[in-house]
Protein backbone atom coordinates (compact mmCIF):
# COMPACT_ATOMS: atom_id res chain seq x y z
CA UNK A 1 0.00 0.00 0.00
CA UNK A 2 1.21 3.54 -1.22
CA UNK A 3 0.16 6.58 0.45
CA UNK A 4 -0.62 9.80 -0.71
CA UNK A 5 -0.05 13.07 1.34
CA UNK A 6 -2.73 15.81 1.74
CA UNK A 7 -2.81 17.86 -1.59
CA UNK A 8 0.07 15.93 -3.33
CA UNK A 9 -0.49 13.50 -6.47
CA UNK A 10 1.76 10.90 -8.15
CA UNK A 11 1.48 8.99 -11.58
CA UNK A 12 3.02 5.22 -11.94
CA UNK A 13 2.43 2.68 -14.71
CA UNK A 14 -0.33 0.07 -14.76
CA UNK A 15 -0.39 -3.19 -16.80
CA UNK A 16 -2.69 -4.43 -18.35
CA UNK A 17 -4.43 -6.53 -16.30
CA UNK A 18 -3.32 -5.19 -13.23
CA UNK A 19 -5.79 -4.10 -10.68
CA UNK A 20 -5.66 -0.51 -9.31
CA UNK A 21 -7.23 -0.24 -5.88
CA UNK A 22 -7.72 3.04 -4.35
CA UNK A 23 -9.08 3.66 -0.79
CA UNK A 24 -10.07 6.82 1.42
CA UNK A 25 -8.51 5.76 4.69
CA UNK A 26 -9.94 8.84 6.85
CA UNK A 27 -12.95 9.01 4.92
CA UNK A 28 -14.42 12.03 3.45
CA UNK A 29 -11.34 12.52 0.54
CA UNK A 30 -12.02 12.90 -3.17
CA UNK A 31 -8.71 11.25 -5.44
CA UNK A 32 -8.70 12.81 -9.05
CA UNK A 33 -7.39 9.80 -11.39
CA UNK A 34 -6.36 10.53 -15.17
CA UNK A 35 -5.19 7.98 -17.24
CA UNK A 36 -3.26 7.55 -20.59
CA UNK A 37 -2.25 4.48 -22.85
CA UNK A 38 1.27 3.55 -21.93
CA UNK A 39 1.88 2.72 -25.95
CA UNK A 40 0.98 6.31 -26.98
CA UNK A 41 0.15 9.05 -24.38
CA UNK A 42 -2.76 10.94 -27.46
CA UNK A 43 -5.03 8.08 -26.19
CA UNK A 44 -6.12 9.25 -22.44
CA UNK A 45 -9.44 9.15 -20.34
CA UNK A 46 -12.72 10.55 -22.09
CA UNK A 47 -15.47 11.29 -20.02
CA UNK A 48 -17.69 11.80 -23.29
CA UNK A 49 -16.69 8.54 -24.63
CA UNK A 50 -17.34 6.95 -21.91
CA UNK A 51 -20.60 8.49 -20.88
CA UNK A 52 -21.68 7.47 -24.70
CA UNK A 53 -21.00 4.13 -23.94
CA UNK A 54 -21.60 3.23 -20.25
CA UNK A 55 -25.15 5.36 -21.11
CA UNK A 56 -24.96 7.05 -17.41
CA UNK A 57 -22.96 9.15 -15.81
CA UNK A 58 -23.45 7.22 -12.67
CA UNK A 59 -20.08 5.43 -12.74
CA UNK A 60 -19.86 2.11 -10.58
CA UNK A 61 -18.91 -1.51 -10.29
CA UNK A 62 -19.24 -3.20 -13.77
CA UNK A 63 -18.93 0.23 -15.44
CA UNK A 64 -16.13 0.81 -17.85
CA UNK A 65 -14.25 4.34 -18.14
CA UNK A 66 -12.66 4.94 -22.19
CA UNK A 67 -10.31 6.26 -23.87
CA UNK A 68 -10.54 9.22 -26.83
CA UNK A 69 -10.07 6.65 -29.14
CA UNK A 70 -12.67 4.52 -28.08
CA UNK A 71 -11.44 1.95 -26.54
CA UNK A 72 -11.93 0.45 -22.96
CA UNK A 73 -9.34 1.73 -20.28
CA UNK A 74 -10.26 0.43 -17.06
CA UNK A 75 -13.29 -1.83 -15.50
CA UNK A 76 -14.66 -0.89 -12.14
CA UNK A 77 -14.48 -4.49 -10.36
CA UNK A 78 -15.19 -2.83 -7.19
CA UNK A 79 -17.11 -0.38 -5.41
CA UNK A 80 -18.03 0.02 -1.60
CA UNK A 81 -18.43 4.17 -1.77
CA UNK A 82 -20.88 4.56 -5.45
CA UNK A 83 -20.50 7.97 -5.45
CA UNK A 84 -17.76 9.70 -7.86
CA UNK A 85 -17.90 12.31 -10.34
CA UNK A 86 -16.57 12.11 -13.83
CA UNK A 87 -17.96 15.83 -14.92
CA UNK A 88 -15.63 18.29 -13.22
CA UNK A 89 -11.99 18.85 -13.78
CA UNK A 90 -8.88 18.99 -11.18
CA UNK A 91 -8.75 22.17 -9.17
CA UNK A 92 -6.09 24.87 -10.28
CA UNK A 93 -4.54 28.04 -9.74
CA UNK A 94 -6.90 29.11 -11.47
CA UNK A 95 -9.71 27.59 -9.52
CA UNK A 96 -8.67 28.29 -6.53
CA UNK A 97 -8.89 31.90 -7.40
CA UNK A 98 -12.05 31.54 -8.94
CA UNK A 99 -14.00 29.54 -6.12
CA UNK A 100 -11.88 30.76 -2.42
CA UNK A 101 -10.79 34.16 -3.42
CA UNK A 102 -10.46 35.08 0.03
CA UNK A 103 -8.15 31.65 0.65
CA UNK A 104 -4.44 30.93 -0.30
CA UNK A 105 -3.94 29.47 -3.61
CA UNK A 106 -2.79 26.45 -4.46
CA UNK A 107 -1.86 24.29 -7.65
CA UNK A 108 -4.35 21.89 -6.83
CA UNK A 109 -4.66 18.59 -8.55
CA UNK A 110 -3.99 19.87 -11.90
CA UNK A 111 -0.74 21.09 -10.61
CA UNK A 112 0.24 17.99 -8.88
CA UNK A 113 -1.16 16.10 -12.33
CA UNK A 114 0.95 18.05 -14.24
CA UNK A 115 4.07 17.97 -12.23
CA UNK A 116 3.58 13.80 -11.77
CA UNK A 117 2.72 13.12 -15.38
CA UNK A 118 5.85 15.62 -16.62
CA UNK A 119 8.30 12.62 -17.32
CA UNK A 120 5.92 10.52 -19.02
CA UNK A 121 6.17 13.14 -21.75
CA UNK A 122 2.18 14.50 -20.68
CA UNK A 123 1.83 18.24 -20.62
CA UNK A 124 -1.11 20.24 -19.04
CA UNK A 125 -2.98 20.72 -22.19
CA UNK A 126 -3.10 17.27 -22.33
CA UNK A 127 -4.91 16.78 -18.49
CA UNK A 128 -8.66 15.77 -19.21
CA UNK A 129 -11.61 15.60 -17.04
CA UNK A 130 -10.45 13.49 -14.56
CA UNK A 131 -12.07 10.72 -12.68
CA UNK A 132 -13.14 11.86 -9.09
CA UNK A 133 -12.89 9.02 -7.48
CA UNK A 134 -15.25 9.74 -4.17
CA UNK A 135 -16.26 13.13 -5.14
CA UNK A 136 -19.80 13.95 -4.63
CA UNK A 137 -21.31 16.11 -6.95
CA UNK A 138 -25.13 16.57 -7.42
CA UNK A 139 -26.91 17.68 -10.64
CA UNK A 140 -30.31 17.82 -9.83
CA UNK A 141 -32.19 20.33 -12.76
CA UNK A 142 -29.05 20.51 -14.03
CA UNK A 143 -27.10 22.38 -11.51
CA UNK A 144 -23.94 21.34 -10.20
CA UNK A 145 -23.14 21.10 -6.50
CA UNK A 146 -20.02 19.99 -4.74
CA UNK A 147 -21.08 18.65 -1.99
CA UNK A 148 -19.14 16.91 1.09
CA UNK A 149 -18.00 13.44 -0.24
CA UNK A 150 -20.22 9.99 0.91
CA UNK A 151 -16.93 8.03 1.66
CA UNK A 152 -15.80 6.50 4.93
CA UNK A 153 -12.83 5.29 6.44
CA UNK A 154 -11.60 2.56 4.32
CA UNK A 155 -14.18 2.90 1.12
CA UNK A 156 -12.42 2.03 -1.63
CA UNK A 157 -12.68 1.47 -5.30
CA UNK A 158 -10.75 -1.23 -7.52
CA UNK A 159 -10.48 -1.37 -11.55
CA UNK A 160 -8.92 -3.42 -13.72
CA UNK A 161 -6.65 -1.84 -16.39
CA UNK A 162 -7.77 -2.67 -20.08
CA UNK A 163 -5.01 -1.74 -21.45
CA UNK A 164 -1.11 -0.88 -20.62
CA UNK A 165 -1.17 2.62 -18.82
CA UNK A 166 0.44 5.81 -17.37
CA UNK A 167 -2.25 6.98 -14.49
CA UNK A 168 -2.08 9.68 -12.68
CA UNK A 169 -3.80 9.96 -8.95
CA UNK A 170 -4.20 12.35 -6.35
CA UNK A 171 -5.49 13.73 -2.93
CA UNK A 172 -7.57 16.79 -3.67
CA UNK A 173 -6.43 19.76 -2.77
CA UNK A 174 -9.76 21.81 -3.31
CA UNK A 175 -11.83 23.23 -0.05
CA UNK A 176 -14.92 21.88 -1.20
CA UNK A 177 -14.36 18.49 -2.98
CA UNK A 178 -13.15 17.16 0.71
CA UNK A 179 -15.36 18.97 3.51
CA UNK A 180 -12.42 21.78 3.69
CA UNK A 181 -10.63 18.87 5.15
CA UNK A 182 -6.80 17.87 3.44
CA UNK A 183 -6.70 14.32 4.10
CA UNK A 184 -4.69 11.47 2.66
CA UNK A 185 -5.58 8.74 -0.12
CA UNK A 186 -3.89 5.22 -0.54
CA UNK A 187 -3.43 3.20 -3.01
CA UNK A 188 -1.83 0.00 -4.48
CA UNK A 189 -1.44 -1.82 -8.05
CA UNK A 190 -1.46 -5.43 -7.86
CA UNK A 191 -2.16 -8.73 -10.07
CA UNK A 192 -4.74 -9.40 -7.38
CA UNK A 193 -7.35 -8.10 -5.44
CA UNK A 194 -9.32 -9.40 -2.21
CA UNK A 195 -12.99 -9.74 -3.54
CA UNK A 196 -15.18 -7.84 -0.19
CA UNK B 1 -25.61 32.21 -44.37
CA UNK B 2 -23.58 28.91 -45.01
CA UNK B 3 -24.89 25.40 -45.13
CA UNK B 4 -23.34 22.63 -44.01
CA UNK B 5 -25.11 20.01 -45.72
CA UNK B 6 -26.46 16.36 -44.05
CA UNK B 7 -23.56 14.41 -42.55
CA UNK B 8 -21.14 16.79 -43.04
CA UNK B 9 -18.68 19.82 -41.29
CA UNK B 10 -16.71 22.71 -41.82
CA UNK B 11 -13.97 24.46 -39.36
CA UNK B 12 -13.76 28.41 -39.93
CA UNK B 13 -12.25 31.23 -38.20
CA UNK B 14 -14.28 33.27 -35.76
CA UNK B 15 -12.00 36.43 -34.50
CA UNK B 16 -12.74 37.58 -30.43
CA UNK B 17 -15.98 40.05 -30.52
CA UNK B 18 -17.00 38.63 -33.54
CA UNK B 19 -20.26 36.72 -33.22
CA UNK B 20 -21.21 32.93 -34.51
CA UNK B 21 -24.91 32.28 -35.19
CA UNK B 22 -25.90 28.24 -35.69
CA UNK B 23 -29.48 27.72 -36.96
CA UNK B 24 -31.54 24.46 -37.47
CA UNK B 25 -32.87 25.73 -40.48
CA UNK B 26 -35.23 22.40 -40.81
CA UNK B 27 -35.75 21.28 -36.66
CA UNK B 28 -34.71 18.08 -34.95
CA UNK B 29 -31.45 18.63 -36.42
CA UNK B 30 -27.96 18.44 -33.87
CA UNK B 31 -24.66 20.71 -34.93
CA UNK B 32 -21.53 19.72 -32.71
CA UNK B 33 -19.04 22.51 -31.33
CA UNK B 34 -15.64 22.42 -30.81
CA UNK B 35 -13.54 25.03 -31.14
CA UNK B 36 -9.79 26.19 -30.40
CA UNK B 37 -7.08 29.47 -29.86
CA UNK B 38 -6.14 30.58 -32.77
CA UNK B 39 -3.38 31.65 -31.28
CA UNK B 40 -2.47 28.47 -29.61
CA UNK B 41 -4.47 24.83 -30.67
CA UNK B 42 -3.66 23.67 -27.56
CA UNK B 43 -6.19 25.18 -25.97
CA UNK B 44 -9.36 23.76 -26.46
CA UNK B 45 -13.15 23.73 -25.25
CA UNK B 46 -13.29 21.74 -22.18
CA UNK B 47 -16.98 20.17 -20.37
CA UNK B 48 -15.19 19.79 -17.30
CA UNK B 49 -13.99 23.57 -16.66
CA UNK B 50 -17.21 24.92 -18.03
CA UNK B 51 -19.25 22.16 -15.53
CA UNK B 52 -16.79 23.99 -12.83
CA UNK B 53 -17.04 27.64 -13.49
CA UNK B 54 -20.96 27.70 -14.85
CA UNK B 55 -22.03 25.46 -12.26
CA UNK B 56 -24.74 24.12 -14.35
CA UNK B 57 -24.11 21.13 -16.83
CA UNK B 58 -27.65 22.92 -18.63
CA UNK B 59 -25.79 25.67 -21.00
CA UNK B 60 -27.91 28.48 -21.86
CA UNK B 61 -27.99 32.14 -22.78
CA UNK B 62 -25.80 34.03 -20.45
CA UNK B 63 -23.40 31.03 -19.87
CA UNK B 64 -19.96 30.56 -21.22
CA UNK B 65 -17.90 27.57 -22.75
CA UNK B 66 -14.78 27.76 -21.19
CA UNK B 67 -11.36 26.11 -22.38
CA UNK B 68 -8.83 23.38 -20.77
CA UNK B 69 -6.77 26.70 -19.81
CA UNK B 70 -9.60 27.96 -17.18
CA UNK B 71 -10.28 31.59 -20.17
CA UNK B 72 -13.67 31.63 -21.49
CA UNK B 73 -14.00 31.05 -24.97
CA UNK B 74 -17.53 31.53 -26.07
CA UNK B 75 -20.14 33.23 -24.17
CA UNK B 76 -24.39 32.52 -25.43
CA UNK B 77 -26.04 35.43 -25.89
CA UNK B 78 -29.18 34.35 -27.69
CA UNK B 79 -30.76 31.04 -27.54
CA UNK B 80 -34.03 30.31 -28.94
CA UNK B 81 -34.05 26.27 -28.37
CA UNK B 82 -32.72 25.87 -24.77
CA UNK B 83 -31.86 22.65 -25.13
CA UNK B 84 -28.48 21.90 -25.30
CA UNK B 85 -25.88 19.08 -24.62
CA UNK B 86 -22.38 18.73 -23.32
CA UNK B 87 -21.57 15.48 -22.11
CA UNK B 88 -21.66 13.42 -25.42
CA UNK B 89 -18.47 13.21 -27.82
CA UNK B 90 -19.11 13.38 -31.40
CA UNK B 91 -20.69 10.31 -33.35
CA UNK B 92 -18.01 8.24 -35.17
CA UNK B 93 -16.91 4.99 -36.47
CA UNK B 94 -16.67 3.54 -33.30
CA UNK B 95 -19.83 4.90 -32.13
CA UNK B 96 -21.80 3.46 -35.54
CA UNK B 97 -20.17 0.27 -34.93
CA UNK B 98 -21.58 0.14 -31.26
CA UNK B 99 -25.19 1.66 -31.35
CA UNK B 100 -26.24 1.27 -34.95
CA UNK B 101 -24.50 -2.29 -35.52
CA UNK B 102 -27.08 -3.08 -38.17
CA UNK B 103 -26.64 -0.28 -39.96
CA UNK B 104 -24.37 1.61 -42.53
CA UNK B 105 -21.16 2.52 -40.87
CA UNK B 106 -20.06 6.88 -41.38
CA UNK B 107 -17.14 8.45 -40.25
CA UNK B 108 -20.17 10.60 -38.53
CA UNK B 109 -19.18 13.91 -36.98
CA UNK B 110 -15.91 12.90 -35.50
CA UNK B 111 -14.15 12.43 -39.14
CA UNK B 112 -15.93 15.09 -40.54
CA UNK B 113 -14.48 17.27 -37.79
CA UNK B 114 -11.22 15.48 -38.11
CA UNK B 115 -11.18 16.24 -41.99
CA UNK B 116 -12.44 19.91 -41.39
CA UNK B 117 -9.74 20.86 -38.79
CA UNK B 118 -6.55 19.42 -40.13
CA UNK B 119 -5.87 21.86 -42.52
CA UNK B 120 -5.11 24.21 -39.06
CA UNK B 121 -2.73 21.33 -37.69
CA UNK B 122 -5.09 19.76 -35.30
CA UNK B 123 -5.55 15.85 -35.11
CA UNK B 124 -8.44 13.59 -34.31
CA UNK B 125 -6.80 13.02 -30.50
CA UNK B 126 -7.35 16.75 -29.40
CA UNK B 127 -10.97 16.29 -30.68
CA UNK B 128 -12.56 17.00 -26.98
CA UNK B 129 -16.27 16.63 -25.90
CA UNK B 130 -18.26 18.36 -28.02
CA UNK B 131 -20.88 21.27 -27.12
CA UNK B 132 -23.84 19.53 -28.94
CA UNK B 133 -26.23 22.46 -30.30
CA UNK B 134 -29.90 21.50 -29.94
CA UNK B 135 -28.81 17.76 -28.65
CA UNK B 136 -31.50 16.92 -26.47
CA UNK B 137 -29.99 14.43 -23.73
CA UNK B 138 -31.94 13.05 -20.87
CA UNK B 139 -29.75 12.03 -17.74
CA UNK B 140 -32.65 11.34 -15.11
CA UNK B 141 -31.26 9.36 -12.30
CA UNK B 142 -27.63 9.71 -13.89
CA UNK B 143 -29.28 7.47 -17.27
CA UNK B 144 -28.12 8.95 -20.24
CA UNK B 145 -31.04 8.86 -22.59
CA UNK B 146 -30.23 10.57 -25.74
CA UNK B 147 -34.16 12.01 -27.24
CA UNK B 148 -35.27 13.85 -30.53
CA UNK B 149 -33.89 17.61 -31.14
CA UNK B 150 -36.14 19.85 -29.26
CA UNK B 151 -35.64 22.76 -32.03
CA UNK B 152 -38.07 23.87 -34.28
CA UNK B 153 -37.42 25.30 -37.73
CA UNK B 154 -35.26 28.07 -37.62
CA UNK B 155 -34.37 28.16 -33.62
CA UNK B 156 -30.66 29.23 -33.41
CA UNK B 157 -28.17 30.01 -30.72
CA UNK B 158 -25.34 33.05 -31.11
CA UNK B 159 -22.15 32.77 -29.55
CA UNK B 160 -19.93 35.57 -29.51
CA UNK B 161 -16.00 35.07 -29.16
CA UNK B 162 -14.14 35.93 -26.66
CA UNK B 163 -10.74 34.84 -27.89
CA UNK B 164 -9.95 34.09 -31.78
CA UNK B 165 -11.03 30.99 -32.66
CA UNK B 166 -10.94 28.26 -34.72
CA UNK B 167 -14.28 26.42 -34.29
CA UNK B 168 -15.80 23.46 -35.64
CA UNK B 169 -18.75 22.41 -36.72
CA UNK B 170 -21.36 20.32 -38.08
CA UNK B 171 -24.72 19.31 -39.18
CA UNK B 172 -25.02 15.50 -37.04
CA UNK B 173 -24.82 12.29 -38.65
CA UNK B 174 -25.91 9.72 -36.07
CA UNK B 175 -29.36 8.71 -36.28
CA UNK B 176 -30.84 9.12 -32.24
CA UNK B 177 -29.41 12.79 -32.14
CA UNK B 178 -31.61 13.96 -35.08
CA UNK B 179 -34.51 11.18 -34.77
CA UNK B 180 -33.10 9.35 -37.52
CA UNK B 181 -33.25 12.63 -40.19
CA UNK B 182 -29.94 13.92 -41.34
CA UNK B 183 -30.73 17.40 -42.07
CA UNK B 184 -28.58 20.36 -42.77
CA UNK B 185 -26.89 23.00 -40.38
CA UNK B 186 -27.12 27.30 -41.71
CA UNK B 187 -24.40 29.33 -40.03
CA UNK B 188 -22.65 32.65 -39.83
CA UNK B 189 -20.07 34.57 -38.58
CA UNK B 190 -20.19 38.43 -38.40
CA UNK B 191 -19.89 41.40 -36.11
CA UNK B 192 -23.43 41.35 -35.44
CA UNK B 193 -26.58 39.54 -34.52
CA UNK B 194 -30.22 40.16 -34.81
CA UNK B 195 -31.56 40.41 -31.40
CA UNK B 196 -34.76 38.85 -30.82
Amino acid sequence: MKRIEKRSGTAFRVAKGQYLTVIDPEGGQVSDLVCYSADDVGEVLSNGRTFDYEETIRLGKGNRLWSNRSHPMLTIVEDSCECHDFLLTPCSEATFEHFYPDKPVHRGCFGNLAEALQPYGIGEDAIPTAFNVFMNVETEGGTVAVKPPLSKAGDRIVLRAEMDLIVGLTACSAYASNGGSFKPIDYQVGADHDDR
